[in-house]
């Protein structure tokens, strides 16, 4: 490895790539994977063999280039995610994480900034540095519970060009009220913000949770993105979209490169989306073990943070690196998101959430005796 | 769309996008497509029905993220080019325009810049533009003809941080002598550039011509971009990949999304490179239509640009813009790439360029009657 960045060092890489490394978890081959987020239920049968009649169909045209516009998926995205949208109100990219790019791409770079709320996803940052926007880390979600006030005092203050709200928010798993999306809004009306609620977990958020889609109507600044990465368990996909005013697409529509989604992308998330009843069927399933693992963990006397998401963050770990190394030990891959003392868990089948849980208290309790 | 623009006018776009429009050809639905330079055969049955079984056998763990390292799509491209290359010499990403996205990422950026020599491929300005990359217009190539003294002149003059040689040039379809690449090689040296050789085209280089993959061994700064869009006829799966030292894919790992590949659009390459006899089968006959469309452009009194390529650009033209509409109109869309006269064909099957080529000569007589 030194050999390699001995190598790399000698090329003439931009001055702010020196010393980094690639971004990423590491990808261990262990039974039970809950670190990155997945749906470990996999894709049901019926909607395996709907996407591969719809790439099927796709291979035969395949040498030409696919459709630039996307026209049909924006139509199923619009369609699924209702609140009276329209095809005209939808983008996507390969991930949400290509989404935000363009975001920043059209709407950030040198000489302006996006701030965000740390902890929160941690590509938010590198997709910043990425694309020349500065990025500013607001205050006020050190404890995983960001109010209205201090939110809309930070972008404020900040004079921010994009707003990053993450809700339910990653790695902590609460999500934020409407009140606080309503309060950023406002604040960042001088600047003229683009303020983006990146809703990736929001199918599994507990019911009465409302989603900032029902915003979007006059708020022409404001940007919902959503993923099929998690509850539609599509990761190995790459699809991620947004809602907003039809102008916000346009702006992407400026920065995307040509023929960015691939022809068989398209064919595949449409048949999930023709499909998204099945797909979203075992969302009930994860929602029960994410509140399973909070009580177990409440049991064992560690302190999770309350989950909207599929997953759940928690505290109370005198060597988290102890108990994580013991966990993959054990045959179960969970994530150190950096946190001192926490550790993060993904809410998997409940075979998955029995391993994980016993597993983790035979640890504690070693510790312990 | 004045509207559309106005709207658009509203929002905090970055500067130097107001007043754009998006890139792209016009996709309209016309019977023969030789507008965009597709493979027009499309894809072998056999081809197809590896496709939808690899793609099936990936659908069952489409719930989890792709291999982010594409370790057997890296060594499939590796197998395919030959010249000693190993896995580790590969990168591979969306379309060659991320792949150029990418580097221009890593060693482009704001206070650096590229050079290329127009007329050439018109996504080099763009990409420059979209990763805040000043873009050197190099001079040289005016009449299609770059020479190895020119463009190290340029390169040396300009202290371009990275150089794009197109070959076979797109739109002019000529492929450089190695002795251009070996010469702007060596006078990038004082600016340490990287030098970029955007093979796109080079599977239908007349026999004879060599790759710039020969000149690799030993030049580290050295980069050669190839797509399976082309002579591949997967235009759809977007799929560019490149050739280089093994620390400029390390530099890109620093760049690139994470999981940027979907496992879909990896085990459809895979798929496709298993069998790349089968899918560059057509690539003879393709050629040999190129040649009669120079051929035939000849007959008409038009002057065609020798080609390496699937595609002619061919002036002589009084009114290109009638030219292109009569063909058009003919049931035949073709490109105008902006050059003044000109206008650019692709190379499609044996009737396809019959029908273009009568059609053309229909146009022409009319002009003259």
């Amino acid at each position: 490895m030194s050999e390699q960045f001995e190598r790399l060092s000698r090329l003439p890489l931009r001055d702010d790539l020196r010393g980094k490394h690639p971004y990423g978890a590491p990808q261990l081959d262990v039974p039970i994977l809950l670190n990155v987020n997945e749906n470990t239920y996999g894709v049901p049968d019926d909607v395996r063999q709907a996407i591969v009649e719809a790439v099927s169909r796709e291979v035969v045209g395949l040498n030409r280039y696919p459709d630039r516009e996307f026209t049909e998926l924006r139509t199923n995205l619009a369609r699924y995610l209702g609140h009276g949208l329209t095809p005209e109100n939808l983008w996507a990219a390969n991930g949400s994480n290509e989404v935000l790019q363009h975001l920043l791409q059209a709407f950030g770079g040198p000489g302006r900034s996006a701030i965000g709320f740390p902890p929160t996803y941690s590509m938010y940052p590198l997709l910043a540095s990425s694309t020349g926007t500065r990025y500013i880390a607001g205050r006020g979600n050190e404890k995983f519970d960001l109010n209205a006030e201090d939110a809309a005092r930070e972008v404020r203050q900040s004079g921010a060009n994009l707003v990053f709200l993450c809700s339910p928010n990653n790695p902590s798993g609460s999500a934020l009220g409407l009140d606080v999306v309503e309060a950023v809004y406002e604040a960042s009306e001088d600047a003229q913000a683009i303020v983006i609620v990146d809703e990736a977990y929001a199918e599994f958020a507990h019911s009465g949770t409302v989603s900032a889609l029902s915003l979007l109507a006059g708020r022409e600044r404001l940007v919902v993105s959503r993923t099929m990465s998690k509850a539609f368990a599509m990761a190995g996909t790459r699809l991620g979209y947004l809602a907003s005013a039809p102008e916000v697409a346009d702006a992407l529509r400026l920065v995307r490169l040509p023929y960015h989604l691939s022809a068989i992308t398209q064919a595949a998330a449409n048949a999930a989306l023709t499909h998204s009843d099945l797909l979203l069927a075992n969302v009930e399933n994860i929602k029960v073990q994410r509140d399973r693992i909070v009580a177990g963990l409440l049991q064992l006397g560690l302190t999770p943070v309350p989950s909207d998401a599929n997953f759940v963050l928690f505290g109370g770990l005198d060597d988290p690196h102890r108990i994580w190394q013991g966990l993959l030990d054990g045959g179960v891959l969970i994530r150190d998101v950096g946190i001192p003392g926490h550790l993060r868990v993904t809410a998997g089948t409940e075979t998955e959430t029995t391993v994980f849980l016993e597993t983790l208290g035979a640890l504690l309790e070693r510790a312990v005796s």
